[in-house]
């Protein structure tokens, strides 16, 4: 919950850090400096000092470093959403359209690699700091979008009737798994054409001989 | 790299904090206090008190919080090597063989939960506060062995000709995210049962039809 604001802040806030420019400084700093520093660790001071606004605006706006990091995931959610159900919403066979759907979202994440650690970093982090967010969500919005094509491809006679979640864990364990290659500079990245190979095993299988 | 131990720590501590029943114990306090609080968050004073000795004890042993770090994460690369070597040397298909080292490696982060999770967090979080310690190590061992029994599938023509290095990150994929899913409350735990599914899959294939 963001902490309601106080009017003192109001006050101390000038009219021109009252507009949606200082707002977007202050996400863009702020997801900097949780990158770098750890949320924990980072500073309300040092995120208005990077975005070139004062302290009194980032409470303006977001209220605390709780309401910056939710307004940020916030953002982030929304966007998820957005290119799912894109890529849900496109034509083609069950198989292309899955293996659109992981591509668009490997995309998206690999773009936003400093939000996606951050994501990371306080979902798995200390429950202690652990801000009030639900970031089940992204997991939701994926599981269901997975099932709903998959469910598709089954009814259509392309995929075999194994169960609908089973496939889409392991098409989110796939993709989950390239995208942390691409976070961390001790792997080799596996780009989007060594996630497109890796998830099309998932599809044609590894035994010669099928058991089920 | 563990600092040096002062002298000044060494005459502080007393005879019997010097055996290895304090060093166990100081460990385990560590891997609580580091998983409930950060890294980052986490001193070395609550850790010697919960493990109750003395701060200077905890110098002594591991000369550092960052050196306790280290012990932690070089005692869970050892035993991560052991499960791994153990489960490859087993008799059976490759197929079998790579379920027992998957099985083998989830069962092993199941009851290692919060050393998982301080590693991901360390190894995912921010640059400034890393330790100095190649958690690389996990995934060359991991990804080493699975090559190396699919590559003997692929020999005895159990499995299909395709590259043994997408396969292992295949692999990987999926039993990483089987064990984040039981790391978080707000994920459903898809257990060992869940995780011979999903790994079959890959074994098996979706697609009716294979393309390759």
């Amino acid at each position: 919950m963001v902490p309601s604001r106080s009017p003192i802040n109001q006050v101390d806030v000038t009219l021109s850090e009252r507009d949606p420019q200082t707002r977007t400084r202050l996400l863009q700093s702020a997801v900097q400096i949780f990158d770098r520093k750890g949320y924990s660790a980072a500073s309300v001071r040092e995120i208005a000092e990077m975005a070139g606004v004062t302290k009194p605006a980032l409470y303006y706006h977001f209220g605390s470093k709780e309401g910056l990091l939710i307004a940020i995931l916030d953002a982030a959610v929304h966007e998820f959403a957005r290119t799912v159900s894109t890529a849900v919403a496109r034509t083609g066979t069950a198989r292309e359209r899955l293996m659109a759907l992981c591509e668009d979202v490997f995309n998206l994440f690999e773009v936003n690699i400093p939000i996606v650690r951050v994501a990371h970093t306080v979902f798995l982090g200390p429950v202690e700091i652990a801000p009030a967010f639900d970031l089940t969500k992204f997991e939701r919005i994926w599981r269901e979008s997975l099932q709903q094509v998959i469910e598709e491809g089954q009814a259509a006679g392309e995929f075999r009737p194994v169960p609908s979640l089973d496939v889409a864990y392991a098409l989110m364990g796939l993709v989950d798994s390239c995208v942390e290659r691409q976070m961390h500079p001790g792997f080799d990245p596996v780009g989007r054409d060594g996630l497109r190979k890796i998830v099309s095993l998932l599809f044609d299988g590894v035994s010669c001989e099928r058991r089920s």
